[in-house]
């Protein structure tokens, strides 16, 4: 499955299946309709329980809102008539987790990128935190502001999403507590990274995590450990590289991370940039630019840098 | 107001206010009682609404939350055989905010710790991060994990909560986006703090965070720049210091963090710990050890270090 959060004229986002490339089943929508159908009570109240329209719950949810999924999607092929679809361009589309328990970010995780950045090869992970505001939809616009920053940079990469509460996670088991990937845009303020000790503050920028275009469930990704990441601004290639450049791959993350804090459904792990940042470039982001990361087989977010 | 949390033979934790030193009123089922008692219809729903059980709930309310505390408060008091009191001595005691949206940490904001620490008093706030699973309650163990750690450090602090959602908030109105004070221990684990360049990993163990005893509002603080603060470990002072020797200070650092990011109900910010601080006198903490923080006019937080 393709998770993501839609809006329809600026209602709250609710969590959508993408079909095919252009349409969006809203899936508690379509299993409530089903069970009116059936002529089963408490449709609505049993619809929200099972398929939450929060993602995060819905992760929570387990198998229960799997098996209800897979129902609302053979609903909708056999029912044209269903008001639960929707066609993507007549929706905005917001993160596939806009409300993160918590977003852990990987740093010095390429070897391209360690290079470039004049680092050494890490013995353990180096983590840091964004918080949830960061968090912004696949689309939307990067406020740049000239009074905090002269150095904003882009930083594509690789995410994968929690879904099953673990702690003490061994690595052959990690893939039970992962539900899917997605791309992000770990946009980071380099003067505000750099003026502590602590790079937080540069890092957790408002509106500073491009997230999407979807969380691909991870039955559909045959290898996380081989997928072309690629980044653009204004159409001139940035940053390229292949997820099997990682230093720290998912299972040892997952293993890491877990020993010493408890994952929880909805945890965000931004595995971390390849070479090609603007700082090792010496260039930075302004306004009107337009960032592009391509992640294989997960797609394309695509953001504008905004005064 | 004292706000706690508290949870009697292990139900799930419910927000209480602490009236004189051993009465906990759940603010909702007394406001519940009143409401039945005056004949009101959906008196359960209004009630839980109006005064969530949930502190992050409660605060985000704001003054629809207050207003209904006062009333629940008066009629607890007029009604001897309410079934909304609890003697302390009869309940566990939660966090009072126990899943705080974000939990912002200042280093290096005590003059005399920095001196200990051989650093020098920075131009702007260094900050960190602590993950949701760090917070546990004002009388729980802390868990010292030897295969993890064999540094296991206390840092007393002085903490403030944001109760009101807020961006770009000036000096001189950042008391209006603070709900109130506690007390916390910002348990860090010194070989994991500094095995990679950042300090996040040795800084959010799960149950690293107690905290509490209550929330005092501010309105019952006359100075929060001025309130004694001292930690002891198995009865000896190995902390003492006063909010006074903050470098930045409650406005200060509201109008610095919002400016960064935004600031929300239930964000607990952890403004630093002064000098004494286990390292630097080269010992740490053990099994069996009891650490107690006490913060003048808000309480004491006393654990135990756990196997």
């Amino acid at each position: 499955m393709r998770l993501v959060t839609y809006s329809t004229n600026g209602s709250p986002l609710r969590l959508g299946i993408l079909l095919g490339d252009d349409t969006i089943l809203d899936p508690q929508l379509a299993y409530c309709e089903k069970l009116i159908a059936a002529g089963q009570g408490r449709a609505e109240e049993l619809a929200q329980a099972l398929l939450p329209s929060d993602p995060t719950a819905f992760l929570a949810n387990g198998d229960f809102a799997v098996k209800a999924a897979g129902e609302a999607i053979e609903y909708a092929a056999g029912t044209p008539q269903t008001s639960a679809l929707y066609n993507k361009a007549d929706v905005t589309l917001g993160s596939p987790v806009p409300k993160p328990n918590k977003i852990i970010c990987v740093g010095l995780n390429y070897r391209d990128h360690i290079q470039e950045m004049g680092r050494e090869i890490p013995s353990v992970p180096l983590i840091f935190a964004k918080f949830g505001p960061a968090v912004i939809g696949p689309f939307d616009d990067v406020p740049r502001n000239a009074h905090l920053t002269q150095k904003l940079d882009y930083e594509a990469e690789f995410a994968f999403v929690i879904g099953k509460k673990g702690k003490d996670i061994p690595r052959a088991d990690a893939f039970d507590y992962v539900a899917g990937y997605c791309a992000v845009n770990d946009i980071t303020a380099r003067d505000m990274q750099k003026r502590t000790l602590q790079w937080l503050q540069g890092k957790t920028l408002d509106a500073s995590l491009p997230m999407g275009p979807c969380l691909v469930t991870k039955d559909e990704i045959e290898d996380p450990h081989n997928l072309n990441i690629t980044l653009t601004v204004n159409g001139e290639i940035r940053q390229t590289s292949n997820t099997k450049q990682l230093v720290f791959d998912v299972p040892q993350l997952v293993e890491f991370l877990s020993h010493i804090v408890t994952l929880e459904p909805g945890d965000v792990v931004c595995t971390g940039t390849p070479g090609g940042v603007g700082e090792a470039r010496g260039i930075f982001l302004q306004t009107g630019d337009v960032v592009r990361v391509e992640l294989e087989n997960v797609g394309v977010i695509e953001n504008r840098i905004a005064e």
